[in-house]
């Protein structure tokens, strides 16, 4: 809301960390760093990436204004050489990232910085933070789409997302992730996507009766005429007046196209059904059954299979929060460091957690398809420069219980690489797409999911290997530190 | 990132509803919206309101831009008249709310709107994306810092927040709420407050060895000298490398001041004990002990009831997402009506759900404090004009049970309205205090909550309690909506 450029969007300690390479110039080395997850968000099966056209943005806008600087040197903790170097500064270094709409899972670079230490530090907390927040909120979005069969689903929350940015991007990452549209008109102006909406209980009831409002609303907006009628009383006032009112539409020979009612409160199952049987029996199979309150993938999956009559939904709270998981997780941590001969020596990070123990090195990620059908065997994460021959056999094997192999016969898969250049000496080399191509791509990736893997209670976990070499690296560099 | 004025950060409908208004310009009459919230988040007895010095921002900046309104005239529902009428708009009604940095509690109403209803709508998304994400956080950071006892709680979620403005205006509410800092250097920029931070895990690995991370850090950063020690093994490793920089520091005579070390992971209880005795026992029983990894309240105090010996803590996704609570779930009804003669006409809201039946009418808020102890003994909501005298005795009901009843003598109570008002006329009439100083009152605010409210389990709910009359009032509507 305040500002224009987001290079102060940093965590104070990769600023100090900044003057300490400056300072000590050679410890400003090149570096790797990478972005991931560890843990699929609401215990599913995978994620789907996000944020990439406003990390690009950021990137691309990150300079020090004089007023940076000037606050900058107001703490009294940088050196003049320092500011007067941030000054000038630009990044340069080659950024790699998934495209957005990709489905993801954990421990894989979504997004490689390889530049020098001082610029990889700087980025990575917006890096963070805008790929955390986006590829959260789509993976949500996803399963709230999932549950709903096919039904439209439309973004309602920017009421209670956690400020304006994460309703405006909230919004986006949620198209992206399947709805069909928000209620936010701000995302629809920025992203092109379509926004939608209808009337409030307040509209209802500035009006002397329910039926005078439903009747003005539907003179005003006959092509999108979605009257929502749980103001007064549901079955007794609310769906006869919208009755009526479309019984009057009809007579007068306006087209009924897109039109029908919404339920915002009480037992969406039973009173869909009760409403379903009452516009059916006046004559209006047609007429669209809406639900709003409180929704989420959880109560829409059980909606459906108590066959709620309902085939549009708004949901809010739930999603543009993800209220029942609203952190990413996402980390960002040093691969390897560049030696004077110009070659990555990988590093790691320990842990007391098999799981958080890093992967070192410089590297990329393919995706393995069974080639009849084209949905996703497993992941492989590699060493760049390491090739595949897909008229070989591959074998996988998982890193962290590497006894469990799988040999693939050759001809049997395909390959894709996920990691595509954005970012090239500091200039970008990546065009983002429009947010509705985005999301036909995120559908045609989650069709490369089984079921099994998009279901919600113990989901099929996609295998995420390594390469041989790469395993190879990171036992030796394990055994390293350990006689350490 | 991508705009300057947030005019369109509002639900479609609020415009397809505005346009309505509009054309039957007899609907649109003055109007009361009260913005409130039912629940105190995370199981609490209290709320801290805040975000209004962004609200009024808003409100200041509201008009319609060219761009904006060709992208309305895009979407092919406003009249040519419509949009000629939002070029020229700008917010003309008045706008009471409680300061920042106040305790509040359900059903109160935070923010009232008194305008024509068209305005009235527009502002109804934006108010409530504002504050319902700042009060969220800065209740949960008093959380945070009332578990700490008085240790300092510094911000470190940024890179998990949920988007920018999340990362941005969650710090400025955490620091509301009563953390001592944030490792956010623009929100430090925007609202001057204290930006701290030392050093990442990278930092360590990109050296040789720990000794000269530490050392080199120690050197650049003498008198704000906390040491991460968790990188390689925190007992063997990280602490006896810290020990000896500190002593380094001694025997080069610089002043130790604010030095220690930060524990990131591992069993915070166990490390901090023993670390603890390893700093005294070489002599610095003034090093500071913090700690960071994924802590929040309840973590915090039970690391207290453990005696772990930290005093510093930095807290980060679960403080900047309230993670348990991700939704604080305010809501903006509709109270009053003005009639043709210049009345308010009281408007309730019907739920099946008592606590969600509104408060119609005009309405302020009265804390009634014990004289004796300072401390808050109810809330009183009642009409606009009505007047309490404290040398009389008063009668307190809950609306909700209204045969529980507490007559408070004369002279033993003290009265405070908490709605100020902050636009009149569409002119703001209202100066925000700094941050810093919302802070202290914040501060203030809290110590006239007794403990038993600000615990964590079954907290005392402070009585909110209606005026005779304004029960009466509701009453009488109740009773007039059930015989229709």
């Amino acid at each position: 809301m305040d500002r224009q450029n987001l290079t102060l969007l940093t965590d104070l300690y990769e600023l100090t960390m900044m003057q300490g390479y400056f300072e000590h110039k050679e410890q400003n080395e090149t570096v790797i760093f990478d972005a991931f997850y560890r843990t699929n968000p609401c215990g599913g099966g995978y994620a789907i990436a996000a944020g990439l056209e406003q990390l690009i943005k950021y990137i691309k806008e990150l300079h020090f204004s004089k007023q940076d600087i000037e606050y900058l040197d107001s703490l009294h903790i940088f050196s003049k050489n320092f500011l007067d170097y941030l000054a000038g500064f630009k990044f340069s270094g080659d950024i790699y990232a998934v495209p957005e709409g990709t489905i993801i899972f954990p421990r894989e670079p979504l997004v490689k910085v390889i530049a020098s230490i001082m610029e990889a530090q700087l980025v990575e907390t917006a890096i963070l933070n805008i790929i955390n927040h986006q590829s959260l909120i789509a993976t949500k979005a996803a399963r709230v789409c999932y549950a709903a069969k096919g039904d439209g689903i439309m973004e309602f929350g920017l009421r209670r997302a956690q400020g304006p940015d994460a309703g405006i991007y909230g919004a986006r990452a949620a198209v992206i992730g399947g709805c069909i549209g928000t209620s936010n008109v701000l995302c629809g102006q920025l992203f092109d996507v379509p926004v939608k909406g209808t009337h409030a209980h307040s509209w209802i009831m500035s009006f002397p009766d329910e039926y005078t409002a439903f009747k003005t609303y539907a003179d005003m907006y006959p092509s999108a005429c979605i009257l929502l009628v749980d103001t007064y009383d549901t079955l007794k006032s609310g769906i006869p007046n919208a009755i009526r009112v479309f019984q009057e539409m009809h007579a007068a020979k306006i087209p009924l196209t897109n039109y029908g009612i919404r339920l915002d409160s009480g037992d969406l199952a039973y009173l869909s059904k009760k409403a379903r049987k009452m516009l059916d029996d006046a004559g209006f199979p047609d007429a669209v059954i809406s639900a709003s309150n409180d929704l989420d993938e959880y109560l829409i999956e059980t909606l459906k299979a108590q066959g709620a009559a309902i085939s549009s939904w708004g949901v809010g709270t739930n999603l543009i929060t993800a209220k029942d998981n609203p952190a990413f997780g996402g980390v960002y941590k040093l691969a390897a460091i560049m030696n004077e001969k110009g070659e990555f020596i990988p590093k790691i990070k320990l842990s007391e957690n098999t799981e958080k123990v890093t992967n070192p090195g410089n590297k990329t990620i393919y995706r393995v398809y069974e080639k009849n059908t084209g949905k996703i065997k497993a992941d492989l994460i590699c060493l760049v420069g390491e090739t595949f021959n897909q008229e070989e056999p591959l074998l996988l094997f998982d890193p962290l219980e590497p006894w469990k192999k799988t040999k693939l016969s050759a001809g049997s898969y395909t390959l894709r690489e996920l990691l595509k250049p954005v970012f090239q000496n500091g200039e970008c080399c990546y065009e983002s797409p429009k947010v509705m191509d985005i999301r036909s791509y995120c559908q045609s990736e989650l069709d490369t999911l089984w079921d099994e893997t998009k279901r919600f209670v113990n989901p099929h976990q996609v295998y995420v290997d390594l390469s041989k070499k790469l395993y190879d690296i990171k036992i030796q560099l394990l055994d390293q530190m350990s006689e350490k």
